[in-house]
């Protein structure tokens, strides 16, 4: 798994003094924007904000992430947040078959290592079978009337949820920490929880400020 | 696939038309819903509603949809539609690993009737070797300290995308009507395709004013 | 101001129910709402659900609100909460000038009533002339080759802020839960307080143990 | 009415690219991210995503708009969008009593120039007296129990809907697109169609070819 902030709201902390200040006074918004920029003040009006619960002020600053190589297990789960923007790479047009492009969850891994696992066909086993099947068949198609996507559409029936994708992911912060409040917690799955872990380290390196809202 | 209509609006194409009467006149919100009673009435509103692209006022009506054994590729699709609300089953929770529980694409298994197809493996046999793998694996881990949702979450990974699962579905017309526009397409994936056909059927022997508007 | 429930998802707590029934096993929409027509279950699981924050399930229950008389000040603090739905008596389209169409704060009628008011114009009074000009506007513009809808909305810039309105508003429970908890606030505006007390005052009529959820 | 764009997604057409590429592509964010840079790619990307309606990769981009000056009827109606982040001026913090602080439409100032206007009083006079009674309302109850809040949103129950507004406004270019197409529109008012004109005219000089997206 790979975690890129790829793009962000410029001088995002000075965003939100400058709807805090506009919000509370009667100053023009370019007044406030110009106010926004003492760092002291920043500092100052987020507390206040997050304090008195006014939240929606956080919604101006937008985060996109690059996210490579979650499985489709974790990419499920984080599109069902319905207040962010998913750009995700299709398994109808794109080809995904290949065996080096699965998550193998670390348990599965040890549990494999055990004794008693015997000669019970083992993930990777499975995983190239599935991708064998999936090979056969779009090359089989190719050529037909079928159109490409209708072929990867159905072929991918047989691939693991294991299945790594890629995709943007475009949310505002008041959102992102929303997510985060769930999604860190222990009891969410692992592999999200590390996604978002990741996205809070790159945020953490840019807007500490802002990083900090998101708390494990 | 079986697609049933749970819940719904009582008097839907009342409300529509009630709401249509409010906006445009100086009217009570109680007169409003009684001057909406006449079936006259509500179809000359609801042709002027969606001629002027007034399609708010459809918002306020909202069915419910049991939507049971569509595979896990279409109810990714599906839950991409972010103005719903969805109760899914958990993959977490509930035990998923049966052979039987898995959606075959027909073309595939037109494929491997085919002559050529040889001695490839076929779908089934893969199935059912994930599903041996995962009953392994929960059986294994049964009465270990993890989490029963860890276990199920993790075994999870070698199950194909084929996989069947059920849902509750709460959309109002308004969304359904922008959806069923995207996905009765021909251009759009079969089994989704399938599933909204199923919704406009299941809503046409009710509400037949209302379905019309989910145009193939 | 006059509150009543229009219309409601029949038998709610059968389908929150139903709901998380659906999320936790492998069980058919079917059965699962059949299961769900037990009280003592939806009880049981309603206070599960919350105690889990499993909100999401609250979402398949819907009520619609006739809203009658709230000045537009309340209005426009209500549609601010986006994920709702709202038709609106609209100002372009009807007549709102009469000075019996608007509401008068009781600090304002208790300020006029003292000593010191003196001789100060009263809001009566000033509602009146403001009414007057928007019926001489609205009547010298007639038979003019404006559209009515041009002729109200610039007429209506002289009315005050505290005009009626009437509106159907269409929300969640999940949603309404989260209103009630910002709105039913001591903090907040009077009117926005009384009109959610008195949703709350018809849900419970109906809907007890849902009605609970909101909280004072 | 000044419309300021404040706030951008930086190299929004890469973005964009970047997006549209990660979907059709077996192709890591970063490197999808590296190929959006060519200009002449952004160009076939962005037209084609509008001709396939895959309007979602637009969500990415996101603009923050200052807005100064419009009237309170026009800023009902905005945030009527329900997509969008709005942070604007309070009426319960903000002293917004003085009679400068006014749109009049063109037309009423036009039809109070003609000869049958005769006496009755004219929209400056009225908002003058509506001024005073807000000021001496808030006058006369500072220093007491009531908090500064309270006495602001009753007094201003008493102002026209002309009274200016402040706020700023976020959207992403989706949303922005869809918002133009119906308030670019000849039938909306007349000034919220200015406004979208100015968020154009503003775009249009950073980023003309995501402006011209916003179709007259």
């Amino acid at each position: 798994m790979k975690v890129t902030l790829v793009s962000w709201t410029p001088e995002p902390e000075r965003l939100i003094a400058a709807g805090a200040i506009l919000c509370y006074q009667r100053i023009s918004p370019d007044d406030a924007w110009e106010m926004g920029k003492s760092t002291k003040r920043q500092q100052v009006l987020l507390e206040r904000l997050v304090k008195a619960g006014h939240w929606s002020v956080l919604e101006h600053v937008v985060f996109t992430f690059g996210i490579e190589g979650i499985s489709r297990v974790c990419s499920h789960q984080l599109v069902r947040h319905r207040l962010g923007s998913y750009s995700q790479q299709s398994q109808r047009y794109a080809d995904v078959g290949d065996a080096d492009y699965f998550v193998k969850p670390p348990s599965l891994a040890e549990l494999e290592a055990s004794e008693e696992w015997n000669n019970q066909p083992r993930f990777d086993e499975l995983v190239a079978q599935a991708v064998a099947y999936y090979r056969h068949v779009t090359e089989r198609t190719k050529g037909t009337a079928r159109r490409r996507e209708e072929i990867y559409e159905d072929a991918r029936f047989i691939l693991p949820h294991g299945g790594k994708t890629n995709l943007f992911w475009t949310t505002n912060l008041r959102n992102l920490v929303q997510i985060a409040s769930l999604r860190l917690c222990v009891l969410s799955q692992w592999e999200i929880r590390q996604m978002l872990l990741s996205c809070k380290k790159a945020l953490m390196q840019r807007f500490p400020l802002l990083a900090k809202l998101l708390v494990i």
